[in-house]
């Protein structure tokens, strides 16, 4: 699924300063994406995110430099509008008129608002705890709105069974190569913005793990064309403790042995809690690789991370504020060094967490033949 | 208060192409802020928004073009990061310790997060009808926040009566340069963005009017460096039924003839009420001179416009809405001419404007001595 480029061609016709004179968003890297025809990309206006130095933060944790990587000023509030830009692009291209996912949450509304833009039916299944935010979000983007009885892979289960039937591409993780690839951006974009020097550190909550993935992907790339050298940032996943499958893999050595998973997730309702990552086998040798880690934190250590970033301006997602909470930890246990430099990824911001409930709620279901005939009456109309 | 520049030497030493090398932020356009030492800028990552073709509603309005800028991807989720970068940048240099601002709402976290990020003390006075999600926002950036039993002028008057004993430098609307200056940066973004060829209307929501005149004062600038041609924008304000000043003077003619002002209030709790614009004759005069003129929707109308918006994959907020329901008003009724080409603020998202309660509501007070006593016992701990 990992998309191949032809990369010498590419730095033979891109030089830096030609980045300069493209607009903002990720289609700046326009060479380093699958979508060929500029007339199939669908766009809201994604990437270009501030790179904000945290001085305050700097001197607090000793630490010579600490980044936080704003994704929440994405279109749809959060870093998934990269992948689904590019996913949805490319969907356009193949001529796919109805997309679904599984998804807790962040992943659905972007979905839902890609679609939208591109004219394309959307259907999202979320848990049944998804932030009630959230679900407004999809329903306002007029997407098929579901909530399963169950975990992100059980509503995954429930589109892989009615896929067929009802003529649904699956767009869920590692399901198709877009959503990598648009989160590559991140990773051009840092290196871009920190004038191509690589910080030493990148801290990123971790789901799913495609993060990890885009993010490996473009230093890589970026190194087969000299764009960049020396060593590559060590990486590091953060999770909430209660649903730690890459915690848990890289501490037990298993990587390549195994299915990365989690049992009976205790978790929060983030993007955070995913107990059967697709790919984490992917995603913990990407870590071992670069010398990364991995760490989880408590529901404690968030509350207080968001209140931290808060009191510096920034509103931070319970996940971004896991990545936080990941950073102070490292920085602590000397991990980080106090000559090092660190990009922190705030992934979408705390407004849409809030307790509350939607004001249409969706339809709770547990499997396709639940969803089926609510689905088929309301397409009906 | 309107800040002069040199505008014959900005224009010797700035050349078109080398913004291009600097950042996406509103501080690309730094010889046209009044904040002279760099090291007092104070960021959190605002401007650079993008400008967002609507090729279907192109079609649906039968329109040259039409855009939406989107401000909503502004720090704190609003355009009014813009003007607090600038002014709390100001405030900085002159090394005031505490600022108040009287707000309905996103002024509010603005100057709540600028101040928490130039440590700073920020104190906060919205209406007791401010949406939940805003007050908890201020909160979450440290300001001390108070709902006022009353509208905005009525947080105005507090923070005037308050401001001596208590040490604050008031940053209401057009108190200080700095608001206005952020502002502008739009124009010149905007310019920018559609490559130095403004657009025939610029269609923006109006409760204070500072987005107005930000707007006219960067095409009054461009123009005198002669980075422009032509015609200015016209340029139209929307207001909601229910407290429209400065539509009612327009129709009045009243412009120069005495306060621009609504009585009784009923509209919605939105940005959009300010019965009383500081400077609305202003307002007006530029509106007027720019051949532009004012529209008053109601609460259907911009219901109706974010469902719209929603089903393009853009979430709006009211005042947005508003914006967009003027747009389509206008083009309807042939004030917009086919072959023209208008743009629309969205100046923020609909997520802040939930039915909420914050988890800790902020007391109601009525005058500054009901303040006073609550406030200096916070402060002591």
């Amino acid at each position: 699924m990992l998309v191949k480029y032809d990369l010498e061609s590419i730095a033979a016709t891109v030089k830096k300063a030609d980045l300069l004179t493209r607009g903002n968003s990720m289609w700046r890297y326009a060479e380093w994406l699958p979508v060929s025809d500029p007339a199939s990309v669908v766009s809201l206006g994604e990437g270009g995110t501030p790179l904000l130095r945290m001085d305050a933060m700097q001197r607090r944790y000793g630490v010579q430099g600490v980044y936080v990587k704003r994704e929440e000023q994405n279109p749809t509030g959060s870093f998934k509008a990269r992948g689904f830009a590019a996913a949805v692009s490319l969907l356009k291209e193949k001529g796919v008129a109805k997309a679904a996912v599984p998804s807790n949450g962040n992943a659905a509304s972007a979905l839902a608002a890609y679609a939208a833009r591109a004219g394309m039916e959307a259907v999202v299944i979320v848990p049944g705890d998804c932030p009630g935010m959230i679900i407004e979000e999809c329903i306002r983007y007029g997407a098929h709105t579901y909530q399963v009885d169950g975990l992100i892979h059980d509503a995954g289960r429930i589109i892989e069974d009615g896929k067929q039937e009802q003529g649904w591409f699956n767009a869920g993780t590692l399901r198709e190569p877009g959503r990598v690839e648009g989160k590559k951006t991140m990773g051009l974009e840092i290196a871009e913005q920190l004038g191509w020097k690589l910080p030493d550190v990148i801290i990123y909550p971790t789901g799913g793990g495609s993060g990890i993935i885009g993010l490996w992907k473009a230093f890589q790339e970026l190194r087969e064309m000299n764009w960049i050298e020396g060593e590559l940032p060590r990486l590091v996943s953060v999770q909430e403790a209660g649903c730690q499958p890459i915690v848990d893999a890289l501490q037990a050595g298993s990587a390549g042995e195994g299915a990365v998973a989690s049992e009976n997730a205790t978790s929060s309702p983030t993007g955070l809690r995913v107990p059967k990552p697709p790919d984490g086998n992917l995603v913990v040798s990407i870590i071992r690789e670069t010398g990364g880690t991995a760490v989880a934190v408590s529901k404690e250590d968030i509350r207080r991370a968001q209140t931290e970033l808060g009191l510096q301006g920034i509103s931070s997602s319970p996940e971004g504020a896991a990545a936080w909470a990941g950073f102070a930890r490292l920085r602590e246990a000397g991990w980080i060094k106090p000559a090092e430099t660190a990009v922190v990824f705030n992934t979408s911001h705390a407004d849409k967490y809030i307790d509350w409930i939607p004001r249409v709620a969706p339809a709770v279901v547990r499997t396709y033949n639940d969803l089926k005939p609510l689905y088929e009456s309301r397409r009906r109309g």
